[in-house]
């Protein structure tokens, strides 16, 4: 079966998930975005690429600091941007995804940035537009239920390139809530493929998915053996259902175990970095000194993500 | 009394509904929709026919779909867009419907996009613009009530026109909620002004209005008989909310009795074709068959509905 | 310590609040709208100046009014507006709004629109942007709680300019809730700062603040008297949750004490003007007759208001 993300040139068609991308194409994607970094700096931060193309964010799951990032990346990319809340609209009222889908193709959607709960549901609508044979029409995966959230994968490695320069010698360690984690997925898939020396998974037994080993991690439960000789440390947002369930403890307990503090952040090498997805809890995963600390790139990783964004938007509108 | 929708030249100045346009001011639509119709499939969807005009969608009733569509259009006409959510805005602080009008005409709009779960809202607004001299400023009605839904009425015709050429010859059936149907309304309208030979409505008694045969309509409780021979059929979208009240038995005696199955749509003339406002109930009122069937020009509906709101935008912001 | 609104040069860098503008950037300000006030009326009602800047309106207190005026003037600037739903968003997640803030600093927007219920909000945003020493982005106070609304109150000066040329032999009267109202505190800082002879304030004890006789305003309870002579009155809108609480007995009371009829209105100079800044209680504060009369310049202030706030975004940008 043909990768439903490139077209018959090999080229990106969609981006639903990191798993299953060249090595090429996601180098791609980073080099485009590095020529993007200087339009977000530029006195009109603009370029007429997708002049005229409508973009639609379509988010079934509420997430305005994502849909912000694709919104002003289109914007910038000079695109016509329309924003559905679909919570309220005609899939509410029965339509089911596709008709909704078919419906925005019949309006000349250039294409689709996609929230959704459910895991799938960006390939579910790629497909049907192949089925369809609209190929000029694509689909950018801005998250999916569990599954994936390849455009925070990228621009971490955006972020892990221009700081580290290469990835062959980097041991990358991912900590926290790696069970309910896109971004996690995301960053281990594209971090095997760039080939990274070693990626760690730091966590609790329970917040582990039951297939970790088996992509290649090596896993920990210990910050201490974890985080020593880090390059990079990757802290996850832990979702503020799972602190009272039957998963953890409590806030506190975790953060005495799992929290970035300066003294556990000091185990990593000298010149590591660490990032974060955002939005921060400050005291429950990081450590409020490290969050604003020197080896913290975080708000780079924002920058980068622009950056990263209208990278992928061009190149698909571009194939 | 001067037709409100006309200014002293005979010219649109408001869309407030189809009864009472000329036949040759929707036949202008109709044509210059089909001008409009090459913009979306351009590489650069746009034109500059109302760069710099404010258009303001102002919605009291929420519709994802319909805001959606006239955003698109405006947006390829080059005109800013102002979405005014206004369940939440100054009209629910007791602000009268008037003074939100007079604040935004004196903000400059230039066009209002209105739908209004009462029937007459966009009128109201037509007739004060015009007591207050402002003839600059537009208004589209986008739905109001059960009264009128304009737009709605030209892209059907554009679509029969487009797959009929001529409305002299043709049998339309409508099958369904005619009695809360501002569609069926502005359709009869509509079909009458162009001169269709015969307009039938078919539903059950619960479901007409009571003045349905001064409209000149051929009434039918059977589908059988009202299917039989025509050319075109409207199957119009069943509220959910009508299914389990007084007016029906079920949704699944409704499908049994008016749902349009391949067997039911047989008895039409093998080129007849089948439309539907959107969004479909599937299995309610339209078998899935039907819906995805060679005779279902349902989506391009969708897609001269955005040339057909373009011109009407053009063709007011002209006048 | 520095003025935290202007930068080094004495340029305006925020508008935070009226208090502790120099005169002349106020002039300054109102001169700059007079030109823009042009632009408005054109045929294409845009000018290239905030081409390609992101302006994020980032409100914390819905107001559609508010953010439609702030989203016109930035379009026919021709920024790239977006509108961030902070009820819904991150900071509802348990992010700081200073996270928030870093992270829309780190996308490279160039200025944010702030409503916030706290007072001192936007205050603490552009401090916070001088501390991380990015002068190139601006913060425009929306309103803030009880505290402030400078666009308004120059608005307001810009009218009162327009329609009596001169400050200095002005009397005006300030009528109503002065207590909740940062309308009312931003223009008794105006009118103090550009000179008019006297500012009256006109309300019951239990509506004033404690400080308003130190502000150097004359206060009144009685209507007559207060309005004796005035050759501008300022009506502030009573908000619905006063009338039914310990502080007012009735509306219809409030409305027979301090609602403006034609018989009160008498008592003020012939030519007096008067002003609301919506949106308006016909029959509480006002009677209908003086809202639609020939005194009431309400409308041209919301005309006035759009290019008053072109003029603040545009000089921003400038600085």
């Amino acid at each position: 079966m043909r990768n439903p993300q490139l077209n018959a040139n090999g080229e990106l068609s969609h981006l639903l998930s990191i798993e299953g991308l060249p090595r090429e194409v996601i180098i791609h994607i980073l080099d485009t975005a590095s020529s993007f970094l200087k339009v977000s700096t530029r006195d009109v931060k603009k370029v007429p690429l997708l002049r005229g193309k409508s973009v639609f964010n379509i988010f079934f799951e509420n997430s305005t600091r994502t849909r912000t990032t694709f919104e002003i990346a289109a914007k910038r990319l000079s695109a016509d941007v329309i924003n559905l809340d679909v919570t309220r609209s005609s899939t509410a009222k029965g339509e089911t995804l596709l008709d909704t889908v078919d419906n925005l193709v019949a309006m000349h959607a250039d294409m689709f940035v996609v929230r959704h709960a459910a895991s799938g549901a960006p390939h579910l609508i790629a497909d049907h537009l192949q089925r369809i044979g609209r190929n000029d029409v694509h689909v950018v995966n801005a998250g999916d239920g569990r599954h994936s959230h390849p455009t925070q994968g990228l621009l971490d490695m955006y972020t892990i390139r221009h700081y580290k320069k290469s990835f062959g010698e980097l041991t990358v360690a991912i900590v926290g809530d790696i069970l309910h984690s896109r971004v996690a997925r995301s960053d281990i898939n594209a971090l095997t493929i760039l080939g990274a020396a070693e990626v760690r998974a730091i966590a609790p037994e329970t917040l582990l998915p039951t297939e970790i080993r088996k992509l290649g991690v090596r896993v920990f439960h210990d910050m201490a053996a974890g985080l020593r000789d880090c390059d990079v440390v990757i802290m996850l947002r832990l979702q503020n259902e799972r602190m009272n369930g039957a998963l953890l403890p409590s806030a506190r307990e975790y953060f005495r175990c799992y929290g970035l503090t300066p003294e556990k952040l000091a185990l990593a090498k000298p010149d590591a970095i660490v990032m974060h997805p955002g939005p921060m809890n400050r005291g429950v995963e990081i450590h409020t000194e490290v969050a604003d600390g020197p080896q913290a790139v975080i708000l780079p990783q924002v920058t980068f993500g622009i950056a990263v964004r209208m990278a992928v938007m061009g190149i698909l509108a571009g194939n």
